[in-house]
């Protein structure tokens, strides 16, 4: 096989700097869902390739067809191809390679990447040839063998003989091509992030370090000291899982102290933990709007998938308002009869761009009309207000702080759902509320009824996490003073950051190719690791970068970040903010006009006087004086990024 | 306050038996989800007395008609009493205590409860002296003054003012009334289960101990080391939680290896881990329902809620079929054209009735008419086939046992699900199938994609418990042995099992009350705790208690539960099987063809020859030779119980 290998590793880059060891543990390596199926970790290399995806992809749709003429050998072939761990579906190529190769050249223009003219492209030829390669490298004896995962010959439908019934797997197949034509597609990274050297993270073996610059563990909480402590003592004493249904053997001190915890951070007589925020909005949101007789559910346009799903589920009528628009929501509440309920939902912190919602002024308008506010706090709890209960505590900071909840904002609104994954480090969502409103949902939402409990150690880690943040600073002021100089040297390089006054850092690419070939690059050639944010997360062309610093993103982080990207952006030829400019803008990008107040005003961030002048310089300066400007506020907030408790 | 203390001590069997300090602990201790809302435990308490539940649901009613009033006093003493912990909603009669006094007969009339010709009951009067030194108590300082919960004054919408505006707190009031009244509305027990006194649990403080027998958590998996020491390690080194979707930072090693021990499991190309089987079987059917083109999805009737709620949204025609009934699946199957695709959704193991799905049949079927088969494995993973992936596993138990799944029943089985939360001990579900089938529910599925990852201790300790019980049979043969034991013992006792052929032990209460009254005087008198299953998990007349035996409840406890139950049920006169046959008998109950075959066959035990006899006889006569039994099996096994790894 060596002097194959080597033939080819002249053609194709990938097989040049890749060593048979690492080839052979690649090709062995099966996972399960690496982009899915049983693919070997070298079927999801080769799905980057913009060769070898199509040969993929093509290969499935013929193994398909198979099926569909009936032919017991084709479908035994297609099965076998993504079920034997030792020959991934990408690699049987030796067995049709003739038929593969005749198709190569299809294959280019079907991929529309290289140039045709050119014919059988090198690289196309030379990953044929690494599939064959590979197919032999697994064929060797491995090194613990293992049950196989399947070898069975395929079931034989008679109706699949005679043609008639569906195709399913041609259809499942379809269904990706269309995402890998669209290029929403989504390849999965492996990154382990490290509780001991937070912001870091191991790829697929421990000694591939990268920076995770767009985790939502905000604040780092996964690793508080505190929240570790929590787990493995109620690990130790009440064991892995809750064994039930809140109704049955699930209900716990853990669970009412975590609700009774959630209750008082946001100052609502009760509270209601779930499996996760998707299933509390979409269970509470589903509930509310089947049950209220003739409910209207008036939805921000740029709500969470969460929230769309529940509402799509409750069979209520939806409007959709312009996002933050509260023009086009007041008219759409004009146009609901007065008796009528209706439920305004919207976020606080917008994930994606980092917007902000207009809580008041919607809590005003709800007022008006008789509606009900249900307001998703996921992106701003534990970030925002005295006490870390999000935006809508933050707007009254003075009065929260001081223990005086009453005729708040925070207090107006009626519905508040959070997180426990991400700043609170954990996993798991709620809602809070009025007491029968709760004592209602956690009556009839099945999504509540019918699940297993959280476990007892995650339930005290989140609890003891939110207890951690109400009572402790540091760390959100910290994460706002490394947001406002990611920001600021962003700005100084003309790197387009999308501007909003939160924590999220949205930095426009504008092309879903490039966003990912940028995403590619940081990660491969500067150790950073940034997701890429395409459709349909995001409009086609408002395509980015989203970045989310931390307290634990400190200056050596933050400069390595900015030369990257910098790096990036040139390399790639990636349009600046000027560029944005001189075609008129984006997302607020290159339009100068926008302004922006921060959420965290400079006062509620410790700038006072000359230390104010100290600090704006040193993040105006980046590098230089960096580091003291997180020593500065470091001291201030008592101890260091508040790690140690 | 202590003379109309023990004043009403005389008169209340609750206040005679009840310390002032517990009172006190009861009327302050606030539990925002006991028995959902702000309710002090105090009010739990007197949710059960059926006197005080009356009093406390019409209050309910007699505040929300203040607030359709628009009297703004009303309305402030309405939210305060949901909202101020230390007057908790059940308390504040003093506040009305003569229009309460007043209506007392009426309140006696409505509970149907009490002879009315006796005029005021004495229980009744002492429960309202008990509210007034309840409050009283209340007011004292706490010691621990934490951050007030909610003191504000209520929000006024001008549009409720005028009358016209929605009543949103009345109607929640109401849903929750319609709840209480058809006795469908559930008390959660708070139960802390033990790792280290595995069946034991205790109640609100660490003194009251219980013994649960109603656990999901089958195996005991738990507080199994391996499981633990997994996931202390993963703590350790890559904290709490994921930090983010699967998409952006929360995939990785823990995840990879997880699904591809799912994979392994059951067989099959590919496996996708969810946050709970829950989401897992709601959003594949809905994912799979709305892209299939005019797909019919074909339903067991007795199907679990998350695979109808999963229907409901995938919008797609449903057809459902009576019980494991194949002539009426094949009807239904007959009535769709032959090139529709078609999914037949089913369980192996039904949870409340012990039932057991004719999975090789359904796979000819499906077959037959060009169907796909949906499998939930969830109350059968971990416990049956020689590798504990299930019943579909079990059927071949001799070809899986030797690694040849070709041809199997599980190998024919297009989908199965399962769930890491109850047999596995964590959380958590999964689905498994051909690596397209995945890869498309993984790009499609909103509640895969847009929810954060389980956290890498949760993948890493549902690993580690499948991979144990891969290897080793002993804790499910166990299961099986105490099951039989149990279910030969009720039998002999006259006491009415549901017969079915798995590791489920419903018993026929046929009442709603008496279902709950049988649980609660199992709790407060015999220290057992067993949920009672009322309507509408059960149809109504088939409510009943549901016991699960697991390797942990040994002899001792058996004989306990056994003879707690033969007091409960004549302290409270409930039918015997005896009484069922001579109605004609209900759920198989007292019908004398009832033929069981046990999934798990004797042989598959390890009974044979003398062995066998030995232990039916002690399985027969439960106390005295139990023990032998537990004995003898642990030896078998190799280690006891499972416990030590």
């Amino acid at each position: 096989m060596e002097p194959l290998l080597s033939q080819s590793r002249r053609l194709c880059p990938f097989l040049k700097k890749t060593s048979p060891s690492t080839l052979r543990a690649l090709s062995t390596g099966v996972s399960p869902s690496v982009g899915g199926g049983t693919m070997s970790n070298l079927q999801v290399v080769a799905r980057r390739c913009p060769v070898m995806s199509k040969a993929l992809a093509v290969q499935s749709v013929r193994n398909s067809a198979f099926s569909t003429f009936g032919a017991r050998a084709g479908i035994a072939g297609q099965k076998r191809g993504y079920v034997v761990p030792s020959k991934p579906a990408g690699f049987q190529a030796t067995e049709r390679k003739d038929a593969e190769a005749a198709s190569i050249e299809t294959l280019h223009l079907q991929a529309g990447v290289l140039d045709t003219s050119k014919g059988i492209c090198p690289h196309g030829a030379a990953a044929l040839k690494a599939a064959q390669i590979a197919e032999s490298m697994a064929a060797a004896p491995r090194a613990r063998p293992t049950r196989p995962v399947n070898v069975a010959p395929v079931k034989m439908n008679p109706a699949t003989t005679t043609g008639t019934a569906f195709d399913y797997e041609g259809f499942y197949n379809n269904e990706i091509e269309k995402k890998l034509k669209d290029k929403s597609y989504r390849y999965f990274n492996n990154i382990n992030r490290l509780a001991k050297d937070f912001p870091q993270a191991h790829l697929d073996t421990p000694d591939k370090l990268v920076t995770a610059w767009c985790s939502n563990d905000y604040l780092g909480m996964g690793r508080n000291p505190n929240v570790l402590k929590a787990m493995h003592e109620t690990l130790d004493t009440y064991g892995a899982g809750a064994g039930g249904t809140r109704n049955i053997s699930g209900h716990n001190k853990h669970a009412i102290g975590l609700e009774r915890t959630i209750a008082k951070l946001h100052a609502k007589p009760a509270a209601l933990v779930f499996s996760s925020c998707y299933v509390a909005n979409d269970a509470t949101l589903a509930t509310m709007g089947s049950k209220l007789p003739n409910c209207v559910i008036l939805s921000d346009s740029l709500n969470h998938a969460s929230m769309i799903q529940g509402i799509r589920h409750s069979g209520a009528k939806k409007l959709v308002f312009k996002h933050n628009d509260l023009k086009d929501l007041e008219e759409k509440l004009q146009s609901i009869p007065a008796n009528y309920p209706k439920i305004i939902a919207f976020e606080s912190v917008y994930s994606m761009c980092g917007s902000v919602g207009p809580i008041k002024e919607i809590c005003d308008l709800a007022e008006k009309y008789g509606a009900i506010t249900f307001l998703d706090e996921v992106h701003a709890v534990g970030m925002y207000g005295p006490h870390g209960a999000g935006v809508a505590e933050h707007l009254d900071f003075e009065a929260h702080a001081a223990g005086r909840p009453e005729g708040t904002v925070m207090d107006r609104i009626d519905i508040i759902t959070g997180t426990l994954g991400k700043a609170y480090g954990c996993v798991g969502g709620y809602i809070a509320g009025s007491s029968l409103f709760v004592d209602m949902i956690r009556s009839l939402a099945p999504g509540f009824i019918f699940t297993t409990s959280l476990p007892p150690a995650t339930m005290a880690g989140a609890d003891a996490a939110i207890d951690y943040q109400m009572h402790y600073h540091g760390d959100r002021r910290l994460q706002q003073l490394h947001t406002r100089a990611v920001k600021e040297s962003l700005q100084d390089r003309d790197i387009p950051v999308i501007p909003n006054p939160s924590h999220i850092v949205p930095i426009l690419v504008g092309s879903a190719e490039l966003a990912r070939q940028a995403s590619d690059s940081l990660l491969e050639d500067h150790g950073i690791y940034v997701q890429a944010i395409n459709y349909p997360t995001v409009p086609v062309g408002q395509e980015r970068l989203r970045i989310t610093p931390t307290p634990g993103h400190t200056e050596k982080y933050r400069t390595h970040l900015i030369e990257a990207l910098e790096t990036v952006w040139n390399d790639l030829g990636i349009k600046r903010t000027s560029d944005w400019r001189a075609e008129g803008g984006l997302c607020g990008v290159g339009v100068d006009d926008v302004k922006v107040e921060n959420i965290w005003t400079d006062e509620q961030l410790g700038f006072q006087g000359k230390k104010f002048v100290e600090k704006a310089i040193s993040m105006k300066t980046g590098r230089a004086t960096g580091p003291v400007m997180d020593a500065i506020l470091e001291k201030e907030m008592g101890r260091p990024m508040g790690i140690e408790a």
